[in-house]
């Protein structure tokens, strides 16, 4: 079958690989139907996050078909459309028991290797015609008839990694709210944010296309290197700062910043990959009474609620798909969605 | 003063009473500039909460400027536009440490008074020209600029009252949420559920055209007499019940009913003033890990969220507003608030 | 093998059974070494709960050793010591990925037969020599090195069935709580209480052996036919009445009972087994601002906490067991547990 | 008459200031009957946080009988037995209504001085004979007759700040605690943390001293000097590490160490003054989903909770008391408090 596959920085290939079955009695295999890359592929595609193996197939935003399923599998039956979670859980060690699938003891050996599919030879990714995945009763979830591929496709990974930022940054009816970042996590997590009831969300990007886009999504907007962001945030906030801030680009001064801007007793959510230490001003946590939460998703957490926000009318992530294009063409798609060039969001990949 | 006092059922009569002076350091008196008629006045009214008293001045929803400031009063000045809560708290006794102001060991002398403004001698209410506020610095908030008179009335009582309905059940992003009853206080929980997230809000009401009202809403809606409520109810939540109902009519056998709506695991919110006990099913209870809460409202917690959401658009609570009268016509407009004619839900008065 | 089977009110027989086989995937076999009697079970016993099925085995509070592991299960190996929980969930519906275990879709058939262990056919029970487990991943536990056989039996039921009692009364330190009931399920919730930092908890209970060991665990203890509980309750407390009150008793009466035993904010808690409806006080739930809650117990939920506190000796439940008898003598054994002789609190059976 | 006053770095002198009168209608005066020395005040001491002012009355621990009543105060009367909040709020700001007394707009007049006691001449302290404490409503609490004078001196600042620690860690029944430091505020966080259920405790202190009254009062100890800190609480903690750590030291290096200490989930607690920038091991945070927080503390919202703990005989702070000494000899008191010399804990001075 046609697979994306890695082979160091800036070389995704299109090549042929031996198509999966069904290993383990727990395994299902889809029929990808759709897929699409993440900001953290781009971690891969720029070689920040190398794993030492190479050739293994990549992308872990995905949908598809169910074609073959385990025998002790009993929530799925073939031809079941459906989405899985990108951090594959046991679902039965003390840190699954708990919600942290991320952390599982048993998909990541011990810690030895990525429990994220499209990370390593352990769990070849989506980017393919097929897919192998363990644990399919924890992992996999059934797609109902009134919601698309394409709104599903959102909560593999992105879609509860914004919803996480603002369950984590405690975000409430009245909530004024503060998101670092209008990119494809950030736009989502504004709206999450306001589904959640947030009275305020203020967007801060120097993007300026990404801005107009939050401003549309009913934001307030700064751009950072056109405005003073503290004195913009007091005054939308009565003064006082905002109840929580949402970090959702990636950088660490971002935190240190955050502090600055959150009233007494707020909250700083990191939903953005950040790899550098981050230099906190603990003078600011000590008179405000400050929190800072972070960490990987887990998607398995947010399933049924985000499905039922998405059947609701409460939520369409497809909204950020700005292009689509065949499997085939995935190594020019990752150039794209590296470049922000086009007003690309998400770009959406049919086999 | 002119103000509307209470001499029996079905007999509110306007009257020259005495102004209110301030009478320790912690009051302030206000000129109201806007109250309204709430369903527990209709209790008065309907003669079914006898207070052994007549005479005094009813109303507990109300909005004014304060005119004279005790002087241990520190929050507010002479000329500020404010709400006041409806129900009473010293804010120091155990109980308001807690947020329990509607216990507040010393406003309600040891439980033997009300604490509800206009609901006896010991504080007359705000259908009236001027009021005293006790302990102001806890029961009394300013208008922020943005928030207009007839939005902030519904601050006194009815919205948090709402909204603690919301919140008592649990409502979050993405929860089905059942509503009984779509009057005032119905009206607003749902939208409290909206706006705390939910995915879908089913309103359940008899009367036709308050149904029609909830439906425009963006709620689903069912008529009792006219509809299997426990199927309708099955279908909207694909099979497994609604994670909350709210009970906003106050009838007891509701209670019961709600019971059976919901999913494993749901909670029912009593909002409803109910007089007589309820029988509850238990068995349902066992099997499905149930939760039942109510009780009276405690505007002072609310009142901050409240405000924030009015002001950045998301709760307009004078939507409800469809009448307004003179206050000197006050008896009349109980007469009209009872009789449910002419598509009322709230009559403002102003002096 | 031997099994204790049932056969109508008062009839349990000792039978020979067939051995029970993996049968699924997902199955283990265990090896019994160590069950108990119930108060659920003495439900069975009195004919009050009637199966239409007869002659299936019973029991299920049990710990035993694993024989013989499904292909698909991951965390147990043969020999593994291990308890299991009463209550068998599937893992993931979407009842068991809330922690609803006990009502379970999958396990429950669809809400067509029991899926607690010893309660029809189904699911045969463990007070015999060896019995099959389904979902073996989500509902069997390793014993660690340092719990014992008979600490451990207490987690399959009873213990946490105890503790979920102190947590749906939010029972936290500082807490003042009432706990009906001294029998087995009401001195554990008596150590839960303690363990979570209650302030005080009162005991009540007309059995003088039952409440003078309710004395010994620190409890205060009120006798209900030779006291005025509201009375010493409102001494006990400064006159503000109790935090929380824990039902395990199984009487609807102590639930309205309860409400009255209340602060403003108080929470009552069911732990026991009511059967009939509950007639509420509801002029008490809204003056005072209640909550109640109750439910079957979801062990697996608090399996890891439990072991926690057993393995840092901060609970024992061990100290419950009053008498240990061979199983052949497990009819003999329910006689004794339902004659409350011999100051029996739990009767231990060995193979 | 007599105080204790600052007068640079380890300058501490007894004067005759002026007595304190009632200013404000709701202050009150204390007649002072014991005081404390808190760690804060040696960071006056050492000069490390200068106030531009000198000659103010210093000390923010102690307990006292009301001599002077304020007319606008309903809590207290005259001859009451009471302890105080050292951190002053005004009750009603928006800071204070959500309990961030040490936020409070008023008392600290819009950020630009200190509102705690004995920090500055706003306020001057309790190492005197009388002291005035305004908005007493908010800020004194009685004494109940069982409770001493000594344990309440505990409730005004150290005590509430150890349980903080506790809170803010989420300790629960059965948790993995560790404690960085063994001093006055990390011995009372042991405590607070065995009182809310934690199935072990894990102090860490290179004072061997400290470190051994650390092990009489149940914890697991670690002489970081000795021993492997990060490979002992792993064996402490079945190789998943702590559930939480609270930091009461002071030492930022101690919040990155702990971040390694934690199980995935896990909460770091900081109780310590930390007066640099934290350097926050971050891709810790990303990989175990990890929580940070801290603060100042407000004891208002623990007074009720630990009262009932010491009431119950759950918690007796007085245990650290280590020395006594009258308040005219408060200069050498601090020279001792300072030279951790003779197992000093806690010195407690009388007028």
């Amino acid at each position: 079958m046609q697979a994306i596959t890695y082979h160091g920085a800036r070389d995704m290939r299109l090549q042929d690989v031996p198509a999966p079955e069904v290993e383990a009695a727990t395994d299902v295999v889809l029929r990808v139907t759709r897929s699409t890359i993440c900001g953290s592929d781009l971690h891969l595609w720029h070689g920040a996050m190398p794993s030492p193996e190479t050739g293994f197939t990549v992308g872990h935003e995905l949908v598809g078909v169910v074609e073959e399923v385990g025998s002790a599998v009993h929530t799925l039956a073939t031809g079941d459309r459906v989405f899985v979670s990108a951090v594959l859980g046991c679902g039965s060690c003390p840190r699954c028991r708990r919600g942290l699938y991320s952390a599982c003891a048993v998909t990541t050996a011990g810690g030895t290797r990525s429990n994220v599919l499209g990370f390593g030879s352990a769990y070849p990714g989506g980017q393919a015609e097929r897919i192998r995945v363990p644990f399919a009763d924890v992992n996999v979830f059934a797609i109902p008839d009134d919601v698309t591929d394409e709104q599903a496709l959102f909560l593999t990974d992105i879609l509860p990694t914004a919803y996480m930022a603002a369950d984590f940054a405690r975000v409430e009816a009245g909530s004024h709210v503060v998101v670092f970042g209008c990119g494809p996590v950030g736009a989502l997590a504004q709206r999450c944010a306001q589904v959640r009831g947030a009275a305020r969300v203020i967007a801060i990007d120097p993007d300026e296309g990404r801005l107009a886009l939050a401003g549309k999504r009913g934001c307030d907007v700064i751009h950072p290197e056109k405005e003073n962001v503290l004195q913009r945030v007091l005054e939308l906030t009565g003064g006082e700062g905002a109840d929580s801030v949402i970090e959702a680009v990636g950088r660490a001064e971002l935190v240190s910043q955050a502090a600055l801007l959150l009233r007494a007793g707020g909250v700083i959510s990191v939903a953005g990959v950040i790899v550098a230490n981050v230099d906190l001003p603990w003078a600011l946590f000590l008179l405000k009474n400050l929190t800072l939460r972070g960490g990987l998703v887990n998607p398995q957490q947010y399933a049924a609620q985000l499905l039922a926000l998405i059947q609701g009318g409460r939520l369409d992530p497809s909204e950020l798909i700005t292009h689509r294009m065949p499997l085939a063409e995935g190594a020019a798609a990752y150039e794209l969605f590296a470049s922000h060039a086009d007003g690309v969001l998400k770009v959406v990949l049919e086999p």
